[in-house]
């Protein structure tokens, strides 16, 4: 039967003063009125049923998870800690496996802005359809809007069958030069939505990934705790979609963003005609392209363009919108009782 | 004997949202920790007791600034009506001498910077003495530290006598071309500081002033109301002062500044070492020459330069520092209810 797993760790720092450690982005209603990890689940109705989706976060958020997500408490992961992607999402499919021996799973993020939910549906379907028919890895490539230097790209090779083709290789985060080269060339972002059958997943595992697969015992034993002491973080991209050849992908039409800066806020939500984006109570004055997030005060802007503009948690933060992708080295400059909103 | 006259009217609207009808610029800490209205009364110690004291003011306003200046209420004259500066210091002019024959009277305003106290009770000092002794009306001109073009200038003319001199002419809010000619000429800013015998007042308004003269009678009978009902507003300067060839300068070096803008803020407040100026909680990261005014919030900039940024009121301004002499066009394009601080 197919699984979902949504992946919702992460600190979210990047929306920062907004984003805390207790309500991360994928908490935050970023793309629409409510959080984008919602948003997430309400997006598989129809395709995969709520008993079936696992969402893996940090011990912190699992309660909040539960709670907004209308989850059962067997079906929220708490990792013991953050190792990134692969061992999160190869742990999962082996707890999907454990329930229904012949899972296969759809794997997906918490904090992801998607344009179309019914376009959405049908690739995935189509990417577990490949997964199960091919017994490929199956990566989503979205067709790109933009040559993006943030995101990974996927250049597709032969074709497959059923619309589907093989990977010839990824590309992550090229610069800007080779990103318009590679949408030129046709190849898709690496959106982070993938399918697979869980029994292939662990076969290739095995096969391509030392830093996770000898703690596999650890799994099937049932010890989550010394599996995730054990095993090297790494990135499932990097521990295993880039070194297995059965790695598939299927393209996707829709809007897709992993809403990664507050300046993602512009592609995500409706703009005025100067291309303001306002959250909360605002007024823009020969304004344009201004992001504008207030928690509690109403929000004045006059003659200023590309500006972020956020209130909240007691904090004000002014930045040029095109620095929103450095936020970590405004954090690391600010003292910690600036940086935590808590206190 | 002495008497000094505060014009203490005016709606502050130039420091939007933080002022309001209610707590206009004069009642603000612009300058320093106390209010520019405290500020004015505080420079006169040792020059001008606080019985001899008049603030001019509307009827809004006369409740909180008779209190905050410690004033009987005898000192607060209210106006009926705002009719520029002719008639208000006419009025209160008329006022001293009513209390005191023989009064002189030194006339200033309640929303300046002024940077050293005792420079400036100097300059007034041989103002009032000019005044008495010469029997003109002695404006002060301050030395320009900037080629400013809001402000008026006022040429000098022959010696006079003890360091005074004679007006030759006004030129008022010059072009920048003039303002830089002007200042290399030896032409001072007219600051609104003013002194005078009131006997000589009272005759130059009759010799110069037809749009105030006729109405003095009505002051003379104590019928204030009519008097500002039937005078036609002009200032101090248009209507007297430039027709006058009875018009001294005395010069002064004391910095002073009329506080126009929140740019102005930039002049008579500390800096940090990039050039911003800071009320309230702030902290700079890479940014430059930006005024931060925050009421509550702890406000962040980064990256960015040249910015005023105000939390007051419920509201957050963010505008470039260069707007702020047209604060007037914003609050024109202003919804009333986002204008109007109380709602």
């Amino acid at each position: 039967m197919r699984w979902a797993v949504i992946l919702a760790g992460g600190s979210g720092t990047r929306f920062w003063p907004l984003s805390t450690p207790e309500h991360p982005k994928q908490l935050l209603p970023l793309a629409g009125s409510t959080s984008t990890a919602e948003e997430a689940v309400d997006r598989l109705a129809g395709l995969i049923p709520r008993e079936r989706i696992l969402v893996v976060t940090g011990a912190a958020l699992a309660p909040q998870l539960q709670e907004k997500l209308k989850l059962s408490p067997d079906n929220v992961l708490v990792e013991p800690r953050a190792a990134s992607t692969a061992p999160a999402l190869i742990w999962a499919t082996s707890e999907a496996q454990r329930r229904d021996s012949d899972a296969e799973v759809l794997s997906l993020h918490a904090d992801w802005a998607v344009g179309d939910a019914a376009a959405f549906r049908r690739t995935a379907d189509a990417a577990l359809l490949t997964a199960r028919q091919y017994q490929r890895l199956v990566t989503v490539g979205v067709v790109p809007s933009r040559p993006e230097t943030g995101y990974g790209y996927i250049v597709p090779g032969p074709p497959l069958g059923d619309g589907a083709r093989m990977v010839a290789r990824f590309s992550e985060k090229p610069d800007a030069a080779t990103a318009l080269d590679l949408m030129a060339a046709g190849a898709l972002w690496n959106s982070g939505l993938f399918a697979w059958t869980a029994e292939r997943l662990l076969q290739e595992t095995e096969a391509h990934t030392p830093e996770v697969a000898p703690h596999l015992p650890a799994l099937r034993s049932g010890d989550v705790d010394r599996f995730f002491r054990e095993v090297t973080p790494i990135s499932i991209d990097v521990g295993l979609l880039e070194r297995s050849d059965a790695v598939a992908v299927v393209s996707g039409s829709f809007a897709w963003d992993d809403i990664g800066t507050w300046q993602a806020l512009t592609r995500v939500r409706p703009k005025d005609p100067h291309g303001n984006v306002v959250i909360g109570r605002g007024f823009m004055h020969n304004s344009s392209d201004c992001v504008v997030w207030a928690e509690r005060d109403m929000v004045v802007l006059s003659g200023v363009q590309d500006l972020v503009v956020v209130q909240a948690n007691g904090r004000i933060l002014v930045m040029p919108a095109e620095h929103a992708a450095s936020m970590k080295q405004l954090l690391d400059a600010l003292p910690p009782e600036i940086r935590d909103t808590s206190s």
